[in-house]
């Protein structure tokens, strides 16, 4: 079959990196005599047959802006959707026959999904119901086994790396604790490299379980040895020795304490209860999503992009592009989901964060 | 009176450039023949005399580093001194007679003292019991009238606007109201000034109040110019138009970025509320004051530290450096701490920012 | 009058912040209910008849990027034009009527010129003949007597900050003599501020004449402290006590820094031969004028336009916008264009590197 | 064996990351109970035994600071040796026996080298004397096949971005052709991934020859596509059609044309000549070297910092670390040195370069 015409859609959280890859895919299926739409907001776009024409002119300038021209949205689910504005209640309901007749009418050859878990998982159903899809994965916590590296994560690192930096100087100027949480609900990569890179003092990671009493000791033990001051980078999803984690309620739900719930503030209110020390916190959030993307995120996204083209010329759908070594290569849609990344308590990253002074505030590790 | 020791302390919350001004007196100083002190952590060090002597290679390097090598204190007051750890109730007392000892002890001629409003005040009464010094402006908000510019205000307003920068395009991609607060308890020049630079949409500062109708109206206005996202820029100090602020709670009594009813927490859910939007937040907190100094921050801070050994070679004890267009001069203390500056709600900047399209969230002003 | 249709245009080398100009300049205008039209390339667009309105739309997202959107032009002058294309030679006329009368045919009211010297000259004598002009001053050199800043300066000296930052991590670890080349042909502020702000070791500027013995004989000196490195930072203007300067040929007969015995590479080559050192040479050029300004070369540039709109709506054209304090001013453009700010020798800055440890490479300062 | 003292030298061009990996040989071989000695300026220390005894405070705060500590040497080749001052013909002699005598004398049991080629090659000659010794790869270029990247690698590509970035609003808002000039004797990566992630529009590397003709045509094709600038990213390695390279003279040796032979200047003179283009040149040289490292930079040094020390308390000396996907795998010395890894003129990368639009000068590619 020869591909005509493309669309492609960016889902789920923005992150540093979906314009570049927008752009790579324009460029490339143009130059290969295609004709491509950007439909909107994700799933949501297909679902109400809101699209954009992209041209070279659309496409100009976006490569170093961050977020994505396309729109994106959180929560449009064709299998479980729902029009209503938010707050108020609707039964949701499968609309995905929709997507598939706006596909059809709008005589769309191919789709190019570039979205994380969730929209790659709802991908995988509509290659099911017959939709030929590239899938490009986007996670700006880094924790997809199927590729070395996700565009956004770097630029994520960056981010808070230099937060880390910024407060390193506090800490030792005002003898404190300085506790910055980074984004990772599940993997820990941003927390564990930017602490690396920072020179954090005590990690806090999912996958490592923390308690109290091992933060506290550590901290004690960092002032006996006559360093009163202690950066603390803690990824939001960390848990404790009981498997609790501490994510803070969003706003809508329950503003009062904004911070309360967060790991963040939870460890200050420990410490400070504790060990009788002055805490500080910094919660990154969306600075870390948001911005220029690092050089390395930009060209990751450009071949990403360049590549996902390249997989619809081959005849190629249902796969998705992964970065092994310096190449791109192509996995099924179906396993890359499959399988979380998350960092190895006893593996070699670990290990290297361990032998450079850090510790996990665990009583196991370390 | 030749001078042949003098000491320097750096007091308050610390920023960028601290570190910039102690190389400049130390070099300078150096130069002309004079030994240096830095005492540590600003007056509590000459309470307790614990100093460092500076020299060549202890200022080596420190022109990029944020922070101060002499630590700082934001709690030391000789006159109302209390030595207890936090959270142990003891009676304050006045030993700055231990300062004056120390002084002599020492044998130091003059003091520079780098601080703000507080540590100038308590300059200016050791002034009257006779102790000879030079005072070196340091409020990161640039709320002082005697001076164009304070240092690490630049620096400051660059994080935030870089901030404003990252935030943008997600706020534009997820089509939501983000809100980012800044600092300024009194003065609203860091929130304005970013808001202006990132090209924000509203502005809440201290010296204009807001109120919520005022900023609902002016996001369902940019919603009805299809504009469907929009970037509040908020001060910490902001007030309403009774006059309250919203000024968080810290955790264990202090007042910390970890939020119980922050401005930016209160504003976020009163627009979920009455407007419907989906909101977030970014809290800047200490990503403002640490860090490498911006170059205008370095410039500045060395002009003013080697202005201030100027002052004292030139016997003009009793005065405080200023920038006056390019030019350093001195300002005796005692007027220089008296007057804030705040931003002028019916001036020429609040004009500009309404007509690039900033509004204040204000039913007066725009 | 009343103002129903304004120009504006870029002119000379660009810079951060002309952009920032051009959409504070159009969204106070379309506010106030003008029509605003940009003409393309400086005067050249004028004389051609070249524009583009300017709509909220077209001001859009460019608050951020360097350069400017409506291009610009280093040679357009209608007192002097020539169409012919680089390289061939053709009679330069004068064609200032066309301007005179496309602003006529435009029905323009009146014209706001953003530039240097040169443009600023030139909006001078369209004084003369009657176009009401309000001028935006522009040097990146920060040579304008009249103004306390001009935007763009702060971004190069960002830039040229950020590169003796770089430079003097391997100068000292490879114990050279590194040289970083700056701007300013005539005025030496960006060099001055970036050695001030970066710690430079000897500073070349065209108003402080060096001689190669001084410089020489500078390096021995730090040499003999232990310390086998230095960083030079130079002006490209800098002039040597015969008064001779060493800015280099382009390629084709022009300017540009394809050197040919540009003032680093003049100075790296002596000190080989008289010192015996290992040297390298970076110079900055164009970074130094391209990318995203500065936080507070955007708040300069937006506070510019914004008051260069409200001169028109004054009836006060004929004069141009000025920084003084925080206020913006206005000035005579011809009194404005007369005065050049250039460092002074004995002055308090050079006084301050000079106390900082910076010396001039000058046998008679320092 | 136990393990009980280690060295570790630094040698080669220097750049990003060097410290951090020093910080991270230190803190882990501390912990483990060895001495560790900082050998100075690469092998030339061994020879003359001058070293630095590294503890917990001497690697303090360097983890973010460019360069290295330890110092460095381009030219001290133990097997080829000369200790004459630059200038001064010198017979070299062979003094790896003086290495070997300096690491029995301090009872050095391994050595950690940290370099590139021909750093590794003499630690291969070492290694067969009987020297235990482990690699840690350094190329800014990353061409070692061995391993997915190289420190310093992220950053100067970050270095390099910034430069497309800033040169491109000045390419436009002039309507100019800018030449940015990389790093890249050998191997094209820092200016193909640059170009890549700054959206240029000509890339000369040496992998690909470029032509005259070709580069020119690009030009005007863009030209008439109404695209009146260009970007040009050139590494200095690039090479012509006959197989010539325009690397510039150093300045020793022949100062005047600094530029006039390097392959920026020489592409800026034929296209000005053959097009009539006005161009404009930068050369990123030594600013791609230094300064803080990127966050990716920071890590991977560190993990190769750790690893490094893990193969010694292995007994796997003899090897080098390397990154392959997340992890640090050991090669052997003699092998990792053995193999460039170039761009490949047909490989993917390339081809996703051709996909977005870039040109490679080329008549054969493209």
């Amino acid at each position: 079959m020869t591909i005509k015409r493309i669309a492609v859609i960016t889902a789920g959280g923005d992150c540093q990196g979906l314009n570049a890859v927008v752009r790579a895919v324009t460029k490339h299926a143009l130059k290969n005599g295609m004709e491509v739409f950007g439909f909107k907001n994700g799933f949501d776009g297909l679902v109400r047959n809101e699209y954009m024409p992209l041209d070279d002119c659309a496409v100009s300038g976006i490569l170093t802006r961050g977020g994505t021209i396309l729109g994106t949205s959180n929560i449009a689910n064709p299998f479980d959707y729902t029009l209503a504005p938010l707050g108020t209640p609707q039964e949701p309901r499968n609309v995905s026959n929709l997507v598939m007749e706006n596909v059809k009418k709008n005589r769309i050859d191919a789709l190019i999904a570039v979205g994380g878990d969730g929209t790659l998982s709802m991908a995988s159903r509509f290659l099911d119901m017959g939709l030929p899809i590239v899938g490009v994965p986007k996670t700006i916590d880094n924790d997809l086994s199927a590729t070395d590296f996700t565009f956004g994560f770097d630029s994520a690192l960056a981010v808070a790396t230099d937060a880390v930096d910024r407060i390193h100087t506090t800490a030792e100027s005002h003898h404190r604790v300085m506790i910055i949480e980074t984004m990772g609900r599940y993997a820990g990569w941003i927390a564990l490299r930017s602490c690396l890179a920072g020179g954090g003092d005590i990690c806090l990671i999912p996958e490592i379980p923390y308690s109290d009493e091992a933060i506290a000791k550590a901290i004690i033990s960092r002032r006996e040895k006559g360093k009163n001051f202690s950066i603390i980078v803690a990824a939001e999803g960390a848990v404790n020795e009981r498997g609790e984690m501490s994510v803070q309620k969003t706003i809508a739900g329950s503003t009062d304490p904004i911070r309360l719930g967060g790991i963040s503030g939870r460890i200050a209110a420990m410490l400070e209860e504790k060990v009788g020390l002055e805490c500080r916190v910094v919660v990154l959030g969306h600075l870390q999503r948001g911005g220029t993307p690092t050089a390395f995120d930009r060209w990751l996204s450009t071949r990403f992009g360049a590549e996902a083209v390249e997989l619809i010329l081959k005849g190629e759908t249902g796969n998705m592009v992964a970065l092994r070594g310096g190449d791109i290569i192509s996995v099924p849609i179906k396993d890359a989901v499959a399988k979380l990344k998350r960092v190895d308590p006893n593996g070699q990253e670990v290990r290297s964060a361990l032998a450079v002074g850090t510790s996990f505030g665990s009583s196991r590790i370390g």
